[in-house]
């Protein structure tokens, strides 16, 4: 059996055709274009999924990843800033289109899914899955199932509240989350910072504005002490953060994606050593691992939330 | 058919019988004294379960609530400080000596159990369940399972970090849990350091070291500037870690149990009020209300355990 996987972003389409073991048989990639409006976006979503089709093989459904916030029980994608989308009943337009069910869901909840099935959590049945980007994304397999929450808008992990008082402002509008203080965003923040108090590093002899997270890596992974204080203090939080989520969901495994998880290994060791730290007891610490699928890990998620639901008879009520 | 419903306290052991709708038929009490020893108690606990055991009708299985950690797949208590307890193989002994089901469990998520099938949270597959007392401890039912975590640990909600740099410490050894925001120890510590700080209120001329989170709630409802400060601050913290628990788990509904909670219905208000400013979008806002078993909670908590149990194919990995 044949499922189309689709990885919808804000500025490519990818779709692959799959096998239930996450074999990608075909696949395919295409700008989004967003500016161009919904119904062009649409229409090259299903160009991506004609074009790997299967010829004769039937196709048992089709999944789709999507920005937030979305509806999973319904396929709605009610707003996604960086597609200018409102309220596109995405899933019924497939579906009428294609002729098989179609299941939209939220990108990181199939990403961690994804690692899930196929990564670095096969075997896990309680897991803690998150991408460290321009913000902190996350997914929650908690008992053998993939927490949604009942209307699909769980999981935030990334707007756990670490700095309730004194915490800096969040692109969510509130104060103190955990993507305030350790996403990319929140790195390259500090930088400018940093510079504004007088405390230059390698690199950051530029436009401000320009400072990314990557540059912020690589001076500390040269050894800058400014750079280095800034991961630290980015690490920490992401330490702190995992502990909260060890005491929530006592999951066997934490996994760590996105770009900001591209800094070397000594950052992945401060954030294991902070998490340890802030453990209650040590019975709750757990591997906190890479994860491994990469790039393919939104088309990965989207073929295994495509399965799962199908598996659910009440879909996302289980 | 029958359960036994136990409740297993530091000061006092209760017992039920009950029906499948949670009507307790019979019920007993007795003190705990643990200072007596281990085998001392298992014997009381007998002996209430024997005193409420019926004459005629089978028992279906024996639930009962304890005091954590412990581990619920094999009911061993694994260390109980107030009951001066270390791995203690609680569900064995008493599966052997009444030849029936007994399954042991974490006595916060027991009363959300209890709240779910008996109580408030009664038609919500998705909740939050928060008992502020002494400590905080939680329970979580997240599409319709009781989330006990990989080893039976999770639900922690107390110990979620929300002052992650400067809080203060935790009885758990942490630094900034919500517990130690928000607990009715810590609304007590507040008064002491108010007071250390010249600052009175109604009710605090006495030794500081016996002023409780009542006397502080009591000031606040007379109208005093300290005690109401006190309780504001309390109220800011669990409204922020309501808030958290909305972005992880997008539940239907949130249910405040324990001691503090008794303090009126302007401090329930005060939540609300801090709960729904730090939600990221209106979306996730629920209602919170009272829990509503009262005392019984423990009990019928207990018998939704067994039930609960009893139900699932793979006990507590579902």
């Amino acid at each position: 059996m044949a499922y189309v996987a689709v990885d919808l972003g804000g500025t490519r389409i990818r779709a692959a055709r799959c096998d239930a073991a996450g074999r990608v048989q075909a696949r395919t990639e295409q700008p989004t274009r967003p500016e161009e409006g919904v119904e062009a976006v649409i229409a090259r979503i299903a160009g991506a999924i004609w074009a790997v089709w299967p010829a004769e093989e039937p196709v048992e459904a089709i999944g789709v990843g999507a920005p937030g916030p979305l509806d999973p029980r319904t396929g709605v994608v009610l707003t996604a800033p960086n597609l200018g989308w409102e309220n596109v009943p995405l899933a019924e337009r497939l579906q009428e289109r294609f002729g098989v069910p179609c299941f939209v869901g939220n990108d990181a909840n199939l990403a961690a899914l994804g690692e899930w099935q196929y990564g670095a959590g096969r075997g896990h049945e309680h897991l803690v899955y998150l991408t460290i980007s321009t913000g902190i994304g996350g997914g929650v397999i908690t008992h053998g199932v993939l927490l949604e929450g009942a209307h699909g808008l769980g999981a935030e992990l990334g707007h756990i509240v670490v700095e309730a008082r004194e915490g800096p402002r969040c692109g969510c509008g509130q104060r103190g989350c955990l993507e305030a203080l350790a996403s990319g965003t929140a790195i390259a923040r500090m930088a400018r910072e940093a510079l504004a108090r007088g405390e230059p590093f390698p690199g950051s002899d530029r436009d401000p504005e320009s400072i990314t997270a990557a540059d912020v890596a690589g001076a500390a992974a040269r050894g800058d002490p400014v750079a280095t204080a800034i991961m630290e203090r980015a690490a920490f939080y992401l330490g702190v953060g995992i502990a909260t989520f060890w005491h929530i969901f006592n999951p066997t495994l934490v996994i760590l994606g996105g770009g900001v998880m591209k800094a070397g290994d000594w950052f992945l060791e401060r954030i294991r050593a902070h998490a340890r730290e802030r453990a209650m007891t040590p019975a709750y610490i757990t591997p906190i691992v890479r994860a491994a699928l990469g790039e393919d890990v939104g088309l990965l998620g989207a073929l295994a939330y495509a399965r799962w639901r199908l598996a659910s008879i009440l879909p996302s009520s289980r």
